[in-house]
Order: C-alpha cells, then sequence, then structure tokens
C-alpha cells in the first residue's frame, strides 16, 4: 500500500521543558506540520507513504528533508525551490496556562508553490491513499488550486483521500475556508476533524458541547458527523474528542461514523507530554487501520489509541508502533514498565 | 503611576528538573527575591516600577541588576557596595519529598545596608505606591530601621504602602517578628499574608485550618483578617489560601478583606511548574489592579489568577502579561493551545 | 552494623525527559542495579555497607565504582575482570505509554563470576546481614551456585539474610526461577516481593488483584505472605503494592508479614519522576529498620515510605535522608517548601 | 553623551558549539544585528545610548526588546508592529571549514518600515552621535530613503555621523550598493570597513592584500583610506585589517586615517571563540573613544583592543566593559587569570 | 553509480566536549563505525549506497538504522537479528591527553552474522563498488568467510572493491590479520591505509617516518604504496599521512599511488573538533573521486580536503557536501564565513 | 604511605564553555580548592589521603563531601559544622581574555574553624607527609595559628610537609603574608611556588622575567629557589615555571632544586581545557613521585607531566591516572588515539 501526503513542513521552535519564550538562550529544534506528521506515523507502522512538499535548497531546507528520510518516509518527490522554510514558535503550556503558537510561516517555499511544481499523475503512481488537511489550502497563493487539481487527479485513478479540516484562524477566515474546503470536499472520502473544525468552517455545530468544561455529548457528535456526511457525500466522518482540563491534563476520545453507524473508542485520561500533533496522528491511525480494512470499532479504538500515546510523545512527530498502539487499543493503559 | 519597591535580590542556585542537589554539575541560576518578585511582575504588567537595593559593584552584582533590567524595572535607584550576592539554594520538589530551600545570605550587600545608602525622598519623588515584606527587616543589621525610616516618609509623601508579612523562620524568630513587623504595621495600608504568617508573626490564627489537609475554612481567614485590621488599622487585607496536596499539586484561592467585607477568588487546581514566588505575583497582581482602581471583587480575581499562572512559569518571577491573566481572571483556564 | 549486597551494577543509559530512545543525542548515564541501589541506599541513611560484584578495571568499570563511593558505600571487596560492564537502556513512560527496559548484560564481567572470585569468609568478616535478589542467579553461569555458596556461609555465621525475589522474565524462565529460588529460599530471612513475583517464581497467587485495575486485596496478600512463609520458613515475608493508574501516577503502599500477623503501610500516590529501584528502596528502608529494632509496624512505614521518597528521585539511587523518610512516614506528606 | 543606531535586531540561530545545522535538535537562539551590536557595546561602556527598529508586538518580538534592555539599551523608541522577527541561521565553522550564514529576513517587520514610523526630530533629540551601517538601507523598501531622512536631520542637528559599510552580497548587488550609499556617505563623518566593503561597494581597493594569504600590506590600506575620503569627504575612515588563517585563528588589527595622517592599532593573533560582531564591536569602540576626545592613537587601540575581546564572546553583543578594554589596549594581552 | 560497503555500525557513546569519562551524567550517543561512516560521506555527496550489516529488532537497532537512513543512505538490505548493538566509548582528547576509544562490541548482532545472513548476489545487483575495512574480519566468527565470499562475488561481477587495512590491536594479532588480510587483498583493487597499518598488518614500513615527531618522508611513503601494490596487485594504493603535535593539532595530507606514480595532496593545519572517522571521510572522498573519473591528483586533493573537513566535524559521519570539499580542494581554507 | 592535607573545598560556579558570567541560566556547579585538588591528585594515583577541612552539615557540605568520596579520598576526619560552602565564581577565559575568578568566601565554614575543631593527634596517626598550602592560613581568624600547631604537631612526628606559597592578593597584603608564612615555612621540607608567589610572600624575585613576555631565564629560577632555600632551611624547593601566550595557549615547565642542583622538566605547549588547579596537579605529582623515592630528575618529570594533563581536564581536580602521567613524563605527548 503506498500512501501520499502533502502539504508544509516547519521548523519547530521551541523552548525547552516548561520554559516561556526565551527564558533561556536554547530552542528546541524540530521539524513539523500536519500532513508531515500523518507521514511519519504512517512510515512508523511500517507503510510506504511518500510527503509531498516543497523546500529551499539550503541546509535548512535539507534538514527538513532528513527529518522525514529518518523514519524512511520517501522524500524523492520534494520540490526543491524558494528560500524559506515556514517557522512556528511553539511554548508549551502548564496547568492553566494554554501553549501558545505564534506563526512565521509567511513566504515560505511551500507557500510559493506554483501549478507546474506538481506532476501529479507522477506523484499518484502505485498510490492506493491521499491524504491533506485544510491548512494546505489555508496557505493561500496557488495552493487551494494546487489542492484542487490533487483531489481531482487522485479521484480519476481510484485513490482514497482523506482530509482533516484542521481549522486556523491565524491562517484564513471562516468564510474564505468555507469557500474553498466546500470546493475540496466532495471529492473526499474520509473527513476527519473536531468540533471547533466543524462549526469554524462549516458552521456545523456539535451541539451541547462546551469545550472547556469537559462535558462531551455523544448525541451531539453523532448529529455533526451525519450533516457533514449529508452535506459532501463522505464515506466516513472522523471526529476526536479533546476535553481539556488543564494544559496538563486532557480527556481525550474519538468517534468515527460510517455506514449510518456511530462508533465511540475508549476515552483517555492523557498526561499531557506534547499535544501538537495528536490529531494528525489520529489521522495516521485511522489511515493505517481503514487500508488493513479493519472493523470500524477496531479502526477508532486504533486510531485513538495511536494519538493517546502521541500525548505522551515529545515533538509533532508520533514515534508508536504499530505494537504499541495494538497494546494500548487492547486495552493495556495501565503504563507499566516493561522489562 | 510610580511603584517602589525595596528589599533583596538573590541569586537563586537550583538543579534543573527535579534532581536532588548536586546530583548532576548543572545548576540553574537565576536571580529573584520577595520584593524584586513583585517589581518584574509589575514591571510585566507596564507599570513604571523602581527596585531599590544594595548590590556590589562586581560582575555577579551586575548581572542581578541586568535581570531586572531584562524586564524594564528600573535599577536606577540601586545602591552599588558591598562584597556578596545574597544566594539561596533551592531543590525543587515532587510528590511527597518538599522543594528544599538553604539560605546563603549573611554578609549580603543588602544585610549591610546603612540608613545613609538610601535616600528616601529622592527614591520616593513622584511615588504613587511603596511595596515590601517581613523579609526585607528580618535581615536585620539596619534594615528594621531603615524601614521605618522608609515607611515614615512614605506615609508623609502620601504614598501607598503595602506590605505581605513573609515570616521566615530561618530569618528571625517569632518574637522579634511581632516586634519588629508591629512598629512597622502602623504605616501599612495593604496587608498580605498566608494564615500561616498571620500566626507567627502575631499569633493571629485563622481558626479551623490545616495546611496539609487541604481544607480551608472561610469563616476563620475573615476572622483572622478582622484581626489584623483592627489591630493595625490596614485598610485592607489579603490572604492566599493554599491546600498542598502534593508537592506537585496545590488547591490555590485568595480573599481580600476590605471595607469590612471579604470577597473570596475562584480555587485553582495547579499542576506546579514552579511554586516559588506565587506570593509575590499574587502581591504584584493586587497593587496592580488596586492602582487601576477595580472592584475588590475583580482585584482579587485577578491577584489570584496572576499567582495561579505563576505556578506555571520557571523562577522567581512572574512572567504573565496583563492579557493572559485578565483571560485566567475572565474564567478561561482550560489551559488549551492558543493558534 | 555492617551490610553486606551482592550482585550487578551497570550502566544506566536514558534519554532526558520523557523524550524516546535516540530522539536526541544525549543519554543521560548513570548507575544502577537491584542490590547495588539497596547498598546506595543503606549508606545514605548512614549505615557501613559492602557492595560485592565483578567489574572491568577500565574507566567504565572505574566510574561504576566511583558512582558508589560517591555515597559512602565501601567498594574495596569488589573484584575486578572481565570486560564489560552491564548495560540496560531505559526510556521513561509517560501517561499510557509503559517505561521500556532493554537489557544489554551478557558477557557482563559479573555475569562470568566463578565461585574463586569471592572469599565468602572475608567478606562478611562482622557483617550482619546479607542481601541480595533473585536478578544475581538469574544471571547464570556460576551465580547461582556462588550465591547458594554465599548464603551457606552467611547462615553458618549468623548472619541475617534479606532476598529480594525480582523475578526478571528477559532473563529466565520461570522454571528456572522455581528451581534455583527454592535451593536458595531455604536460607533466606527476610523475603521480599511483590504480588508479581510471588505468582512467576512460585505460582503463589495474591488472588482477587489485578495490577492493572488498581484494585487491591489486602487478604489475597496476606494469603501470599502466609504460603510463602509456609514453604520456606522465612521470618518475616514483605510485599510491595503498586497499583498503576498510568506511567505517571501510581498507588504504593507495602505489606509486612511477620509473626503471624499482618502490618500494612499507609497507601502513598505518587506522582512518578523515577520509579526504576523503588523496590529496591523499599527494602532498604526494611532493613535499615529491622536492623534498628523498630516495630513491625514503623518498620513497614518507614520502608514504604523511603520507597515513596524514591519515586520521586531521578536515577536507580534513592537520596533520600533517615529524616525526610521518617518525616514522611510520620505522615507529612504534603510536599510544602521548607524554607 | 547620547548615541543613537539604528537598524535592524534579528533571531540569531546558532548550533550549540561546533555542530553543525540540525546535528542536535537544540539551537542557541540569541539576538543580533549590526547597529544593535554597537548599541549594546556603548551600554556596557556606560554610554546613553538609543536603539531605534521596528519590531512586533508579540512575544518574540517583546524578547529582543528585552535583550536590548538587559544591557541598560534605551529601547523606548522602538515602533511596533509588523508580523517577523528577521532570523538568520549560523553555523560555526572551524579549521578549514567556514562559519556559515543563512538570511531569513525578508517580510521583517523592520524591512517594512515606512518613513512615518520615524520621527527623526524626536528620536535625535540630545542626540550626539548617530550611527547606522550599509546592512539597512540593504534591505530594501523604504529603508534607503529613511537613512537619508535620518543622516539630512542628524546633520542639520549637528549630530555626528558613522556609518560602517558593511557590504552583504546576499541582501544587494555591488551597484545597488554603490548608488544608494554614495547618497548616504557625504553626510557621514566617520566611515568605517574593512578592506573588502571598500572595494565592493565603491571598487576602491586596498591593493596588494590578499585576504586569505595572511599578506596585509599598510601603504594599501592608507590608499584606500585617502580615496574614501576624497570621494566623501569624511572626517576619519577606520578599517579593520583581517587576516584569515583558519575559521579558529585570525590576526586582527585596525587602522584610523584621520587629519592626513594613519594610525594602526598592534595586531593581536585571536583564537576565536565567536567572530561574528567584531566589526560592530569596533565601531562601537571608536565611537566611545572619539566621543571621550581620546587621541586617534589610541582610539584605535581602544577600538581594536575592544573588537579583539570581541572575539573571544559568545554571541553577537560584546561583552568587555571599559577597564577590560583598557587593561588589552595597554598591552595586557596574556590571558593570565584574574583572581 | 551504486556503492555497496559491509561493515559494522556501532553506538558511540563520548562525554561532550572535553569531560572525562563520567565526569558529568550525560553522554553524547550517537552512531558511526568505518564503513558505515563511508556510507554516509557518500550519501552526502549525493550517491547511491547501501550500507549491509546486522543488527538487532529492537529500538536501539533501529535507531541506528534511522541514523543513516537520515542521510539517504539505503538500509533495505540490513539484516535484522541478534541482540547487541556494539558499543565503542569514545573520551576526545586535548593537548597532551590523547583521545581514548574503550570497544564493547563482543557479542553484537553483527559480528554473530553467519554466511546465510547475506545473499551477495543480491546484494551486488547493479553495484559499481563495494567497500570494506579491516576491521571487519577482525571482528571475528564467520566474517572473515564472509569477507572472502562478498570480495569473490565482487570480482565475478565486476564490481571494483576498495579496502581500508584499519588495523586495531584491541580486535586482533598482527599474524591474524596478516593471514586474514592476505587472502582478501587479492581481491581488492583500492588500497588505503595510513603508514601504521601498512606495518602492522603486512610488515611494510614507510621508513624513517616517526609518527609522533610531525616528520614525515615522502620517499619512505612511495615506497611503502609500492610493496604494497607488488604484493597484492592493487590498481591504487592511497596513504593518510597524519603528523600528530598534540591532541587538538595535527597535519594532515595524503597520498595516491597509481599508474606507477606517486601524487601528494597539500598538506593541511587541521585544528581538531573531532578526528574519529577521517580516514573513513578519505576513502569516500576517494571512491567518489575515482567513480567519478578524476585525475589522480584531483582525486588526492578531494579525498584529503574531504578528510581535512571531517576533523572540524562532531561526531563519526562527515557531513560536508561536494561544494564544499570542492571549495577546499580547490584552495579556499581559510575559514572565512560565508554571509 | 598516607598522606593529610588540610584547606578549604569550595564550591566553584562556572559558566559552562566560554560563556561570560550569566550569559546563560546555567552554571557548571562542582567543588575544588587547593589541598582538596591536591587529596584528589593523589587519590587518584592510588594514594591513601585523607582531607581535613570544616564543612556544613546541610546538603550542599554533604555534596563537597561526596565529591572527594568519589575519587576515594579519605573524608572521615572532616569536621562539621558552620553555615556557609565557601564559593568561587570562575569565568573561564579566552584569547586576550584572561580568566575570572570571584571569590565569595567570607564567613565559610572552613575561615571560622578554632584550633578545638581539630585533633592534629589523631589526624596524623599513622601519616607519611602533610601538605597545605598559603591559602589557608590567608583566610584569617583562626588559620594561621591552626597551621602552625598542625606543622609543629607533623614535625613531632617525623611526618614530612610541603607547602604551595599559592599566594592570593585578595586574601591577605603581601606584608601579612610575609609575616605568617615566615613562622610556618620552618617547618617545610618541600617548598612549591611559582614565580611570583615567591616575590610577593618573601620579595624573593626570579630576576629577567617577565611572566607575559613568555620569557623563562632559567638561571634566574634557579637564584630564587636558592634563596627560598638558605632562608627556610628547605630541603627541595619546586617552581612551576608558565609562559602564558594567552587564555587558551601557555607553555608549562617545572625546576626542582634539592641537594644543590637544580632539575629542569621538559617544556609543554598546552591547549588549555581549563587550568585551574594546575599548580595542584603538580604538587601532587612531586609528593606522589618523592613519596615512591623517584630521582629528582624523575620527579620533576612526573609532576610537570601531572601537571601539563591537569591542563586538558575539566574542574579543580586532575583526572590522570599515574600509567597516563607516566606516559607523557615518557615522552609520549603526541596526543595520538589510544584504541
Amino acid at each position: 500500500m503506498r500512501i501520499v501526503t502533502f502539504g508544509e513542513i516547519m521548523l519547530r521552535l521551541a523552548p525547552n521543558g516548561y520554559y516561556r519564550f526565551f527564558q533561556t538562550d536554547q530552542l528546541q529544534a524540530t521539524f513539523g506540520g500536519a500532513e508531515a506528521n500523518v507521514a511519519v506515523s504512517l512510515a512508523g507502522f511500517g507503510e510506504d507513504v511518500s510527503f509531498v512538499t516543497r523546500l529551499p535548497e539550503h541546509m535548512i531546507g535539507q534538514s527538513a528533508v532528513n527529518s522525514l528520510r529518518y523514519f524512511g518516509v520517501d522524500t524523492s518527490l520534494i520540490v526543491r525551490g524558494g528560500e524559506r522554510v515556514g517557522i512556528y514558535y511553539l511554548e508549551k503550556g502548564a496547568s492553566q496556562r494554554g501553549s501558545l503558537c505564534i506563526y512565521d510561516r509567511k513566504g515560505s517555499s511551500f507557500s510559493e508553490s506554483v501549478q507546474e511544481d506538481y506532476d501529479w499523475e507522477e506523484i499518484f503512481r502505485n498510490a492506493d491513499w491521499f491524504h491533506f488537511t485544510g491548512i494546505t489550502p489555508a496557505l493561500g497563493g496557488s495552493l487551494p488550486e494546487i489542492c484542487l487539481h490533487a483531489c481531482k487527479t487522485a479521484k480519476e485513478k481510484g485513490i482514497k483521500i482523506s482530509c482533516d479540516l484542521n481549522y486556523r484562524s491565524k491562517l484564513w477566515s471562516r468564510p474564505q475556508a468555507n469557500e474553498i474546503m466546500s470546493r475540496l470536499c466532495p471529492y473526499v472520502d474520509v473527513c476527519i476533524c473536531n468540533e471547533e473544525d466543524a462549526a469554524d468552517v462549516f458552521g456545523i455545530k456539535a451541539d451541547n458541547t462546551d469545550v472547556n468544561s469537559g462535558i462531551i455529548e455523544k448525541e451531539a457528535y453523532i448529529s455533526a458527523a451525519q450533516q457533514l456526511q449529508e452535506r459532501f457525500g463522505f464515506d466516513s466522518a472522523a471526529f476526536t474528542l479533546r476535553s481539556s482540563l488543564s494544559a496538563n491534563d486532557n480527556d481525550w476520545s474519538a468517534m468515527l461514523y460510517t455506514g449510518g453507524k456511530s462508533f465511540f473508542s475508549r476515552q483517555y485520561h492523557v498526561h499531557i507530554v506534547d499535544r501538537v500533533g495528536a490529531g494528525d496522528s489520529f489521522a495516521a491511525g485511522l489511515i493505517y487501520s481503514m487500508l488493513h480494512d479493519n472493523s470500524p470499532e477496531y479502526s477508532i479504538e486504533f486510531a485513538a489509541a495511536a494519538s493517546a500515546l502521541k500525548h505522551s510523545v515529545e515533538g509533532d512527530f508520533n514515534r508508536a508502533s504499530v505494537a504499541e498502539v495494538e497494546r494500548l487499543a487492547g486495552g493495556n493503559g495501565s503504563g507499566r514498565v516493561r522489562r
């Protein structure tokens, strides 16, 4: 099975531990980005996955490429050009202080992509699955059209398409997101989102939920999934359900709506090491499980377990093996020592 | 508005993370001290604040000065002389192991201050508020008399005075504290303390509280505040209320007693990054809010929120902005990512 | 009082913080091993303790020796020879992700010990107590016979013997463990274990417990202790009782069964810094308390408190003083700052 | 005396020690930039110096401000706006491998400055000296015109102007530099450069020099200074003379040409800790010495000594005191311990 | 062009900076080994290179694989099995204190390789070059026979073979080395060594050299190369010439003897960051240059320049690009900043 | 053989690498002090050595004790009491910037020693050698008299006494030093110093030397040694000869004057990692070699080699083995890798 993901990989600059920005003179410098995170997760699960993006030729760009090769992601289709690797500054929150994210990605090589940069016929040769997120078109320029072209090509070739709505208010407005995503979603088979995305992008509300209170109502999520499916004809719609007790402690679960039925995973109380990329690790878990023809019940458990584990891993990239995910999905969440 | 704080700034030497003393060969070396912490918090809130102390001229002394300038604190009134920067060694506790503090501040430049070092007429020019804590007179030598002189001068000039009792048993005995603080408190407008300070310094008990059990009785605090007010004629008395579940987890709230009424803040369950300086960040929040003529209800919420946030910040100094404090005081304590 | 412990000290290689293996290029490199950990704890309690092992002469071997001398452990009886210091790689778990331990100790100097390396008559001169764990014979080669010889010699000299079953499935099978430990246990006075050890080594079940669920049944532990005692004639049998809520949070308590009675310690909710070596710190606490003729009630409280504190200390070695353990055993577990 | 410098302050991201880019996951994150470096040096010498720039309001921008306040630089005239703090990536060279600098400063807040951002009448109130470098106009946009306006205003107010040519081929071409700098230089009193700058910007060659060979010909430098002075009417022209033996070892000296005479400093063999900012520390030393009416002989010795010391200091900013510079300028370069 | 290298990749554990072993609790943990180093260098030069070895399946083994993938080395032919990743401890020397290397590689997965592990027909499909070093057969077990089989297969397929003698006295004796290498060398086309290797393995002396004195006599090297060539029929023999002034400063050059002529590179005075792997980076430079049909004059300059640069790079792996090597081989060794 | 050294052990706080004070928030925190350094060196050489001092009971004091135990120094004679561990701040110099040392040792436990603290009869039981330096009496209080008492007791018991003059101008004046040291030196058998000490303490000049110029005249040193010997009747007088080229590069050698003859070691060009403690490692080397009845020629070579190696070791303590020193003393100073 071969998977293609398309998006931006950024330099992630984060103070170590719980320091605030520039409290010390060191920054943890790693790479990450929604679609790159999905690619790395899938490579870690042993899948053949290509990440497609555009990066500068200089050593910073090359380091981004290397960071993907480390995990076995195929980087041979990455276009080289432009001058900037996009950046995001991340300050990890604690207790009542939320994490803080400052984007510095304007003018990045990827955001200045043009249609000619990507030969989708070539990129999708022998591919089985295509994944992107709402962040890619949100970067503007030619990217909405490039995404559209990619989706159309994938559809023609019978490739499954998944999309994580991933709404980012700092990148585009709700009306912009609505317009563009409404053009892309008809090509999508599997829609992934959380309750805020659905509301922000499409005005679809998972009623009776309050993300700060920790109250999650199953019925509301089912209703939101149905609305999404009806509007765009998705095969499946998956929700991650986060209840934020504090910056350190969250409850985390997920739902898959498919074939007119809803499947809820067990709920995890996660004590957070790094929650960035949790949604991406969920998407990767779901794609993996669907590609391996698991039941909906197990698919959502696998995806929820993969993303629960991600909360315990530093950096954007999930570093959980299939065996580890399966062990947790199978019910062993006690965190005992393996020795 | 211009605020003056007066006290010692020390070198704080702490093992990184949860290491015990000298478990590794590195120490986190920052600066802090009760009144300096208040100054930094207020500067971070955008206030014009001067910190007054005495420091040696050498590079260690200069580094203490620089650490304050970094935050915009006015250091032009700092007296230079003597040989030592006071030190405190701090080992951060975890779970059932409490934090450990070892003072090494004898013979410091500040503790050897004499009356002639400080020209209070000059220091208080255009000042609106004067803040000090019980630690300053506890350092002995001429400091009790210097504090008395400062208080008298401030009173004459119509400057508001706040004092945090901050009893430290390693610096002086209870009778000593009682005698000196009883001479200083009649000049004070706003008294800040916790339940132990009131008992240790003045024998005033917030009955029915057990600091280790987590049980806090509102009535007892009101009674203690009333007793304090009656004895010294404070305009306001503010209490921080800490319930220590473990070295990692505390419940934290505060009460303001003013105009014959008590105002309790909401209670925060804080998962601790660094609790040193929490009381100082509370004092700064209260001073800020009072200077800006907020209601007692909001003032105590602002001060409690400021100090709840401090628990999530490494080092003595609070690094929370007014906007962050207002967001938390306004009820958003879920710690979600801001992106 | 003089105590001898016998076993392997390994190089422990662990990523810093919650990083997974090789996520950064740094490893925390310290030393540890069950019997060495007991020796260090006891030295920290002020006891005269000798650690006996076999280590190579090169600088890595010498560093292991030095790491013990640092705490005042007597290392003069350590045999030098062979080529390897055994290694274990440790990845600290978080939330649902358990800690991971990879042994690399084959061919170590200690595992290649022969009878002639150790002169037990000399080693036990003036000794009062001998401690070893099931890991030592599990390393195979001549070690089961060496342990047997050591036990016999100790018995002849009237030295008390304690043994922690410490079953490690990666080192030997259950039948192997059963056979060897059944030969050694008749010499043992004090048997220490957890519920899994008793089941794995001797098939003795503490019924009605589920280590992942957090449910601990007192009766079952008493029954297991009785069975152990009956089979081998132990003076005392002590159990540590761990309930693993997650990799970060455990409940921890202990039971001592002696003179036909059971004594349960209070239970601690521990927020974990490093749980490796907790059992060893328990053994050391128990030995210390028994050597000082404390009551069974206090002995088990002391041992449980020592090991509760260990959970808050980085590395294999406990770094808690007698005063700290006594304070916690006495009921002060609020983790407040000592200043 | 009051000095104003104008330019960009960037985030400097550098691997620690001699690591190549992304060889580890940590970057040393400090701030620097030619004119900011001059301001910090002068503040460290005890001067009253304002740094003028434009920075975003967010925490990264604020951290840049704080890094200047730390040294006592006046930051009250800094304009806040825009979105990006410019970045440069720096990899420190060693032996035959030269240091590597990658700019990522396009679209920075400063480079998007407009005339209205700066009120030069206000900025120059009570100022005695204005310093900028060729990097500021090289950033394009409105900056050449802003520089011109600043120079004219300074001239009208009788403020001395110094300019370091600082040619950067990655920012503009030689003809562009020639055109713009030819418009600015007539306002300049003190021109600072190295031999490459004079050649790159104005085609003025210090003949018979080969920067890689280590051969420096005094006569050629005098000739270049004369040519510069004749073309633009500078009061003084100062050259730094670097002979690069390797990335670790350089010979460093300087020349001041003024009043028709040339003054050469002694030559230093510098074993490099960090050579970035050496030219800026030279400019600061020269400005300081000139403002204090030192002789040309001493001024060039002071400036050369200040910049020789900079080579031993990590980061862009020089951290040498007047006393340290004077000691070295006075001949003590043996590097003995001061204790 | 496709290159195959065959050998062991080890975990390299080194104190940071110039610390001695266990002076701090941190070890720099990277991977390296002679043939792996060659593979990484060649991948960095843009070549298609496969590294063949045997590694355990666990996370330490996987991390070794990942460390190679990072640079684009093909790892698909690596055999997985066994339990240990070989280790070497490295303490970096300084001044008169030489670097210290302690091997801990006995029982490693690679050293326990058997013939059946490697399908050389498959491994060499489309290969153009095969490289190994004397370390591989020195590890004993089946490895000498495996090397012989690999050489024979390569020869049959017309693949060029290079071998670096790389004598390690801690792995085998001189007679052992002589016997085995004498069986392997007849298949080798390009022999690489230093003057000590030739003497240790084959008793061939580069007369009149004293490796500690810094005196290197060209004639002696030519004579040694001739003797090697005559004995084994090498196409080419290449020598690296190191003159060790101290642990920090070496002179470094190289000679290629081919077609009856000798070609000496220029000599570099290297100020050392890390000299481990210098010989491997030389081999890689030579292979690269020969594969690209460069002249002997340029080939030896390229290889010498590549390895001179390696001395400035931390870790076993060279991280120099073709452009960087070409710049240095072209004569620019001044180490100036590139900005 | 049993050696006793007597003096202060301090906490040494130093920025990492070449950072200036407080350029980062981390300090390297180790322990050191002249006589402690000698003790550690001798323990590293395998000698039985006791260090005598006075330290507080708290964890900082205990950590100082532990740091000595690590190396096998006997700490059982250390007196516990007082409140402070003395501190020195050390900033490592580079190039033209000298290292900077700031003492903060007033009021330390050791400096407040009284005669009753030390039972010299007990301390010197079975001792063969007693070593102290001029720093100990320079600390004032009762220490000059304590030293005198120790010297007298040692003399009576036939113990050899060595003293390093170690003049520190920040601790006492030249007249003070002259007076006290003139009372102590008559008891001393082996006097160790450098040329500045002899001049500062006793006004004895090694004429024609200029410590900054690198010129060292043998005759002058011989003359100074003769003068010292004549004045106090030393058996032997030893000089370390340092020529400071820069903070990174020194020439280092030594002379022993005994039996009317002078013996000069070879000279080492040292590239410095850390030069603090070099004199102490020299003293230890000399004591070791004299105790082992080496010839004067070899003794001075051994001592010079030991101290040359110290320059390559971080921290106050030398970590060179006898084998390493012998190898260097035997002429191998090329710094080649040992593998």
